[in-house]
């Protein structure tokens, strides 16, 4: 099976050519790139030049694409590929949202393709698996939203908090991107912590939206504070709710256990987890506790922002279109130390 | 006038030596550590090569004394030079609780000298500077507590928060001392961010404490969370909490602005500050904004931990306690980048 | 094929044991490591939770086992396995030298078996696969070897350079252990570069060893020093030499590639490479050029210490030893960023 | 005395304000910068916030200025300074060459005004000292050579090497300016070490004519290899010369010692330096050394890029040309750790 990526010179695109160089049951045959069109894509990515492909400025017959353009770009290319019928994952943003009024508000466009919206799969491979397999289109979480929602799901679904949450998230700078900018040029960037975008940030409604769902549609405070600290790939979220009352520590394990007893990906540990854990893999690490003196929820989950947080998502998500086992080519463990 | 400084070995007994180095009125006679006495300071650090001093098993004789021994050994260096009638900051947690109960509870011994805890002020400049000029034992604060009480007291003290507080810190590692331990190996510690001492970090009954006084003695439920991240220096701390209905963006600013406007290191910011403009500097940078979505106060603090967190707080403190103008020797600005 | 990995707790068995996770033909059924005996391996390193084994004291029964002792203490457990018919990949320096009296010289202790000097294959791949496929004992290279010799070893075979020969090699910090110390703590090493073993570091008796039998056993001046830099794993090797006259960068680049034109793991680049080309992989980069101005041969040398430089290589020894296809469980591209 | 600082946006400007902030004998009146003309210095630089000024895009009326323009743009910008009399330091590299015809072939531009060539004296404050204190026109050296000459400096003048020179210098990122740029970027330069320029930076002849003028005006070849490590400052040079016969470790360190004994800012230490031991000072810590076996000598210098390698050199420079002590606002000791 063929397949491609538009938009390979990103962080994202450059990382699903690394993953799907190693997958053993689909072929990269096809990546695009703008400005680096008709060069090797070794010779823009040493790391891989042994996948022998040059970037080129169209997209070749594949049957399942990866759309890692920047949002609003990204509709446009995707919309003609549905038309042939040819799957798609899109990376970006278009497609998350399922209220298009969102897309004005928080990305400043209007929706080309509204209609669209509701056909789309969101693709937290842990809550739409089915849908998935069965999807043309599926929308990629962002990388923030993977690791907020897996931390609280099982929370908000057992409604054992209060509609009132927390998230505070840690990111590597990678997800920033690997366009220029001062806030990542490495002498501001290392040795920092940051917060920004106090004002609201665009994976905000991505994850109101599906905490809602998870929850029936309730009424939901959400802050959400991303943090930037130095380091190239990870994420780590803690997530604050109050308890309902009654929950114990116990029960709360027990019930974030049963709820991914069978995900491949997520594993729910005894300790707090290190995003090092996660380096280059496509595993979630969770764990959930009870802050007893002030009656909260304290969950903290750790991914790898470029692989469940991106890239390796979009595989494993591919992998259920595709008819193949969900686990196919993301296999590794993680990078330590 | 001599001072002195006992365990001069760890990362705040070092940065003590380096602020007093710089400092035209007082000078540092004596410095202690078991296991370098007899080695010259410049020799076991050499950035002090030109502090011509050696490490003296016992403290010479001097009219102020810091103690930067680890808690539970603090105390027991620092009741036999109260009664000799020397000055004295302990950096140490020994005198910073007003209830004695709270040493079995949080560290494990029984305080050997309960009436000193009422004696002793709590040094966080900003809130006892007329008690501290005046005392002979400065408990000085913890780096978290700094960052964490500055960032709060102003809506704490007005009330325009409810009793229910989540604090999120992020540390550099320098704060876990320089004692060897896998946590703070580089190869564990380098690209990863972690979560600790979810059971209850031992800097929380100092937050508490002080945030109740602050408040009026009100219950006061604190969350707090400190985390591990990728650099040597700083401090960033998020704190959230429920907003008393009607308070804006703007009255909230000038609220902070009118706490903190006279004060020589803490500056009210209009953006999300970064731990880097901190660097080496006694200063604290607060930015406080409203989460209008969520109806929350959301206030962001960073410091040197090791400085304002730290030295350069005791520093402040010393410089009162011998009727000095408080920011002597303390006006080198952050190194930047 | 059932293996096994004595001392698994350090890096560089941790790094054997995630590398044959992977391997598709060979069954990692053993592990052992004194201090964590009794403990599942995935409580150790949670990055190998999917590894379903425990920590022992003893080898189990294996075809092929990894020694990650230290050195001296890596001989008394060898023999004894060789003796059983055993195959053993050594990855401390015990059998590397094939002069025993260095090993008093160099690292402190009479070498217990010299006979098996003789016996031993030096495991560098690139120069002598075919006496690995038949040996029972591979010597591992060291780290810095590795990089260097590789480096170097086209230009001494040819005779092309002076025997007067600079190695200036960078290296993170993961190189020196997960053992604590002061000199890798993570607010000593961060944001810090030193050099360190300017009397003599071990390795330079099996670089000097080794580009001597490259060479025809002239006399070879050797200087070798080693940085610590701050990152986590990699080494970059910058090598200086006198050109013997007459020889363009054409002819040099040509040289190098024809050297290394049948090797899976070396390439020969037009580019100063990156270290970070090679994060995770078993990838050496290698890119010769000429300071025409001092008429020098420079040639930079890029791999992961861990994998090239450890155990990546001691899996593409074993994989010859056991007659599988050298780069078996190694085809994984570098994590770029 | 009111000085002035032309284009204080990027590294070396905002180090200069940062120093000239705290000398206590002159006061910084002017900075200018184009992009950010009309803002306040505070408001782009937060750690400046103390320093009441606003950049401009006309320099107000001083009696010395730095100009921190790029080469090429600097000359213009200091030429007409000179008629006016007023007394520059221009840390640009447009007066550092003696002979103008390297600026064609080093840096791509006729030279505009040659015969200042010979009045302008290069800043190395320890080798130029008088010329200094009475010139107009100082040009601060750029930051690989300050750590090279300074370490080779002792034993070139006293002819104890061939003239036959490498050297390997490691430097951290902010060397590498403010200006975006891929190598910069974070998540590029993190976890990584390169090496560039290897067809020849533009230090070299800096370097070269330096040597030469300490060593006679011999033919001198030097290769220099300078490579980026993951840190935002500093410099640490390893150099590498064969002895001329001889000379031993003890001598070799008297040399040295005798050489700097009334350097205020050069310290020959009894270890290999690491550059944070100069982190944020002006101090250069040099450690030679003599490698036996290969009948080399070799020196290690380590430095600050932004200080002794720049603006704080510069303020050694103004402090002569102004008829102040040497050490005036410089004697901030390192930050550790």
């Amino acid at each position: 099976m063929k397949v491609g990526i538009i938009n390979v010179t990103g962080y994202t695109g450059v990382e699903l050519a690394r993953l799907l160089y190693q997958h053993p049951e689909v072929k990269l045959t096809s990546v695009t790139g703008r400005s680096a069109a008709g060069q090797k894509l070794g010779a823009v990515f040493p790391h891989l030049a042994g996948l022998e492909l040059t970037i080129s400025a169209e997209l070749g017959d594949v049957e399942l694409v990866f759309s890692a353009m920047p949002h609003k770009e990204s509709a446009k290319e995707v919309i003609p590929l549905l038309g042939k019928g040819i799957k798609v994952v899109d990376i970006s943003a278009d497609f998350r949202l399922k209220d298009s009024s969102q897309y004005k508000q928080w990305y400043g466009f209007t929706h080309p393709a509204p209609r669209l919206l509701g056909e789309a799969v969101y693709g937290l491979t842990e809550l739409y698996r089915a849908k998935i397999a069965s999807s043309q289109l599926v929308a990629n979480p962002g990388c923030y939203p993977t690791g907020a929602i897996l931390a609280l799901a099982p929370a908000v679904k057992a409604e054992i908090i209060e509609p009132d949450i927390i998230i505070d998230s840690k990111s590597g700078v990678s997800g920033a991107g690997r366009s220029l900018n001062l806030q990542t040029h490495f002498s501001e960037a290392n040795e920092d912590v940051s917060a920004y975008a106090l004002e609201g940030h665009r994976h905000l409604p991505e994850i109101t939206q599906e905490l809602k769902l998870l929850s029936g549609e309730k009424s939901l405070a959400v802050s959400f504070v991303p943090h930037l600290v130095p380091m190239t790939r990870g994420i780590l979220t803690t997530c604050y709710a109050p308890l309902v009352s009654g929950k114990k520590e116990k029960q709360l394990k027990e019930l974030y256990l049963d709820f991914y007893k069978d995900e491949p990906f997520v594993r729910v540990v005894d300790f707090p987890p290190h995003t090092k854990h996660t380096l280059g893999s496509n595993f979630c690490l969770i764990y959930p506790t009870v802050d007893q003196r002030a009656g909260k929820l304290i969950v903290i989950s750790v991914i790898d922002n470029l692989v469940k947080g991106g890239s390796g998502q979009a595989v494993q998500n591919m992998n259920l279109m595709l008819g193949l086992p969900e686990t196919t080519g993301l296999g590794a463990p993680a990078i330590y130390p």
